[in-house]
């Protein structure tokens, strides 16, 4: 499947009709994933707050965890050593283990299990993984779907916006740095990555209100400012946009705000996620770039067995 | 005081014995604090698993709290505005609620409160926020403080190296990119604020094994790789040792390693931040920027008042 292809399977992902049953009996939550597994995880912390939900990117499960906890391991592969290493954990503890994944070991597992279709790079499937998570926590419904798969169609058309960005940063060379809001921190995280793994350029993410505390100070006097490359969120939250306003003016930085579409937080996140796709597919095609080479990842991979 | 003085009380700060009574009777606990004390918590998070620890970075406080949750809020100044809105968020849902502060509205708020001394930057008085929880939650004894007072003692005498660092950044108008390893993941942020509100520069941070499934592609094929300044925090973990390895080896990218110092977690941290305050404060100095100076953030408070 050509990569575009990938990225534009996004509107159906949100279609996808799986979820977990029966996940109000427990205290607390843990979710498991690296990479583009793992940002699923954390977007979806950030959206729901009913019950603690702690996100793991990393070998190791916390010691509370325990038979009153929902533990969701995410890995696209399935195989990825972490997220395999924090089930084993998991699963001593008597937690509850729910697995995601296109085959692989998390498959085989044995633990209740979500299936997803194979044949994406991980990062091109965030739908799949996401999707069953706002699912099972009643996040979806018929006009959110219909309204996000008319959003994201939207943008398969149109995104001159988007390739109008790739080619201020490319012809720059400049550094893309993302700022964003609550609940779409971690969408400004998934964009940097996306920057990482798409277009090979090196970028980073803050959020207000937060990055008014150090970020701030650092836009006014820095050096390279030239070199970076400014997006913000625009939010609905009054107080937000007049921060996102005031850092512009007193830090003199030219912040391209890009304010989702759509009526519901389920529309905005896909809206924003998939704008950033765009860019940093239209930014991989500028450099001359294969977004979908990821042999480095590959080869480490290697090199560690 | 002189900022160099404000550094040099670290090793005072790790003495404050003040602590957190009847800590064991909750179901779960929030830390909310911004910037220079908002990253105590977030710190105090990845080295305490017993509970579910959630860290807010934001105004508003998560649905699940509750009269089981114990809340923290923490400010140096003591008048935060998202902290005391989660603080008082957190009041109409029953939790139990300390307060951090060195006097301001926190103080005055009428909860358990722990008072620090005034006078130094928010970002100066890590200690001070940090050693409490410590405190607390069992983590300190004789023996580590003794140890920690010494390991910090022996860098404000000897720092050659951080100045040489300092200096390497300086010459390159360098951004400096810092990736930690759990459980310092935190203490690669505190460095990244640090080179922000001291030395006024832009700085990224993120960690080991995450980076190796985002920035690790970017790193072997980005634009203005020139213009970056990497360090990787040295871990305990072979594993993570060997993906430090792999990962320079095969991106071609010069790491300087920092390895922690020290017998326990806690004095390994300090140490780790200690190292991180010099080389900031260095670099504000080669740079002529006055590293108190937050007068950007404080024009932006008054902007939004």
């Amino acid at each position: 499947m050509e990569f575009i292809e990938e990225l534009r399977s996004l509107k159906e992902q949100v279609k996808f009709d799986k979820r977990i049953e029966n996940v109000q009996d427990f205290d607390n939550m843990v979710i498991a994933g690296m990479g583009g597994s793992g940002i699923c995880g954390k977007i979806f912390q950030e959206l729901y707050s009913k019950k603690p939900v702690i996100t793991l990117d990393d070998y190791h499960t916390p010691e509370f965890v325990s038979d009153n906890t929902l533990f969701i391991g995410i890995s696209y592969s399935g195989n990825t050593e972490e997220t395999i290493s924090a089930i084993n954990e998991a699963k001593s503890k008597g937690a509850r283990i729910i697995t995601i994944s296109a085959g692989g070991a998390l498959e085989k597992m044995g633990y209740e299990h979500i299936s997803i279709p194979l044949g994406l790079q991980p990062r091109s499937a965030g739908g799949y993984m996401l999707v069953p998570l706002l699912n099972s926590f009643g996040m979806m419904d018929e006009g959110i779907i219909e309204r996000t798969y008319a959003l994201l169609d939207e943008l398969d058309r149109e995104n001159s916006r988007c390739m109008a960005h790739a080619k201020r940063i490319a012809t720059g060379k400049k550094i893309p740095v993302i700022f964003g809001a609550s609940p779409y921190r971690n969408v400004a995280m998934k964009w940097k990555n996306q920057f990482n793994e798409n277009a090979k350029v090196i970028a980073y993410a803050n959020s207000f209100p937060e990055l008014n505390h150090n970020d701030t100070m650092a836009l006014a006097q820095t050096y390279r400012k030239k070199n970076l490359y400014f997006f913000a969120f625009g939010s609905d939250y009054e107080r937000i946009e007049q921060r996102i306003q005031v850092t512009k003016e007193i830090t003199d930085t030219n912040f391209r705000i890009i304010k989702p579409k759509g009526k519901s937080t389920v529309e905005k996140l896909f809206y924003l996620i998939h704008y950033g796709d765009y860019i940093s597919y239209h930014l991989a095609g500028i450099r001359g770039i294969n977004p979908t080479d990821v042999s480095i990842i590959e080869e480490l991979k290697r090199r560690l067995h």
